[in-house]
């Protein structure tokens, strides 16, 4: 009756497999972050304030990995197996989620020069997370609509069905980020790191039937 | 009569070090897309568009290294104890799949030359993946004509040993991309995307006698 | 009554997001040390002693993490559940880790430079560690003072609470070292790597009841 | 009797992040492996061909880290519990293998300078496989001999205790390669191969009492 943890339909290795590419995303935007290169008569300190981009766009871009990482995980705590296509559409999100070091990097070299090019860099950083909230949507939506058998027995299915709304909420708002950052690209860059911690606390929640508090989990 | 679950031929610490390596692979990737140096009266987003080949690089191969996870996942999930000597063979695929962002940085950064070095460059990328697939067929070779007692009770040997030739036919086709880099390399790219999103959709399948369907794995 | 290992308020996957987290920016910081150029006829020898203060940087930091890793363990022991807000605090506390390749490398560029500079980069060093104290207090005043219901059964609530004044100590000796960095910067350092070691052989422990030695783990 | 999987004494999480590093080492050591500069009219073929000591560094360095990979989850696998000390000695190891790609990169940059520099690259090389050796050998002398207690009841303590003689071989071969690297400095890369995968296929072995061949794993 038990099959072996390396069941094909398992979401526990591709899970096993988001988090390492989230946790090395996460870590690898710091690479970002340069030493500054001064000579012996000149103030580090004064060098490196001017590194301010850099560390925006790292506790921007941290934030933003961490609380998708949350999303995820939260999406995956309604699946009980997976299929290929639901493998295939995972990669995609992965593939968003993995490029985020170099919006960020290009963010961190550009949002200080002022003119058009800080508004283009926050334009693409935007664009990377459109393209991100895109394909969370598209998993999402082809697992309540094309594939409800892959969630959870105890999942609400008409509550998960409805939850979509939510999603295309965010296919309205990010696209908004884009356009504000040809207006106020650093008050932008501000935007995303808000909308990260709102959802760090307002994450999707859809009604499971008679979950009891679990103490111990294996 | 349960061993602890570090005994020496459970394949689960070779699996999960597997998936750090396929996870830390894809994710490295994005460090080969730079970020241009452009001065203050030009356009970035004309720099940005002209770095279309690291675009191009990085998708194609986060989605060749997204596969060949999916397609180890599978064949792991056939595999019930690992020797040494599969323990050595799964390090030599882990070797060539570890390379893989070095040929697409040489991809990304030669791809628009027009000349014979975009074709080299594209050579090499498909040399390296010729280079997989030749471990991967080593390790599923060594599987299921030398040691067939790795596999799972309820694997079917005669469908596990016939599935070889599916895998020599790989050992046909992508030599075949290495000829194609020399006469059209961009395409040959978008060859090795097809055959990724192909094989996302069509991995190997061996029949197993009585698994019924799990709704919970540990 | 058992839930699916992918429970809300499982802390597994939390645990294992920053396991990852902390495994990555501790193997990172080895980029920092760089291969010397010298001429043909120039001693390699001599170019690598050179480079001291990043074999002195890359030894430091990595005792640091990995004790700071160390701690995390011990406080994840003592948790039976995580609520989002615990998970945001965790997501700081992780900021502030994978943020330490980057002081690394300021250290490794700037500690034999004599002047004020090694000061200001040292300095920098142990504001990224007050930092890091800082947020992993503000973790555990949550659990033991906000949310002591994310305890596990077994652990002593007045032995937790307790236990916040220790942290409480570590918020007054590490903005010390960034004083000391101002007077003694290379010492400084050596005093980083000997608070690490400290802390690896005297982490936090709150008693609990009728814990029976385990001889195997799940 | 169950204790939670975060027990402080459980193995399995110190496993996992060691397993987290040397995953990240073994793929970090490809970015050594750099993209060659080549103008329009130059042989792309020919500049690849010139970075031979990059594609032979890497090879072996995979083969060094995945072979001791293997040997650290030996080691671990005779393992029931784990104590200050040890997870501190386990530190130590991390440290010398996190630190694998810098003398990668090093032997990359000098093995074809033909002259003195290949053979100190190649010396620190080996004397960082020496530094390995030696906190592996540390590691099991503090279990074997001063805290037996840590091993698993099954393990036959004078099997254990006795193979301490064949890591002070170790200790006896390592630095042997260090003055190699003085007379033959590409042969001796060579030899570094050569007893890794002696080493793979030569695992230390302890015997163990009453334990029955595991169809499945947890």
């Amino acid at each position: 009756m038990a099959r072996s943890r390396d069941a094909l339909d398992d979401p526990g290795r591709a899970e096993a497999f988001s988090d390492g590419v989230f946790a090395i995303a996460i870590t690898l935007i710091v690479l970002e972050i340069g030493v500054p290169h001064v000579e012996s008569d000149q103030s580090l300190w004064s060098a490196l304030g001017k590194q301010w981009p850099s560390y925006a766009a790292y506790v921007v871009s941290f934030l933003v990995i961490g609380i998708v990482w949350a999303n995820h995980h939260t999406l995956f705590s309604y699946i009980a197996r997976v299929d290929r296509t639901l493998l295939f559409l995972n990669l995609l999100i992965l593939l968003t989620v993995a490029l985020i070091p170099w919006p960020t990097s290009l963010v961190a070299d550009y949002l200080d020069t002022g003119g058009s090019q800080a508004k283009v860099a926050v334009a693409v950083y935007s664009m990377v997370n459109v393209a991100m909230a895109a394909t969370f949507s598209l998993f999402w939506w082809y697992v309540v609509r094309r594939a409800p058998h892959l969630l959870h027995d105890d999942v609400d299915r008409a509550a998960a069905s409805a939850s979509l709304h939510r999603f295309s909420l965010g296919l309205l708002v990010y696209p908004l980020t884009v356009l504000l950052a040809f207006v106020v690209p650093i008050a932008t860059m501000a935007v995303h790191g808000v909308i990260a911690v709102y959802y760090a606390f307002n994450q999707l929640s859809i009604p499971r039937s008679g979950a009891a508090p679990a103490e111990e989990t294996a």
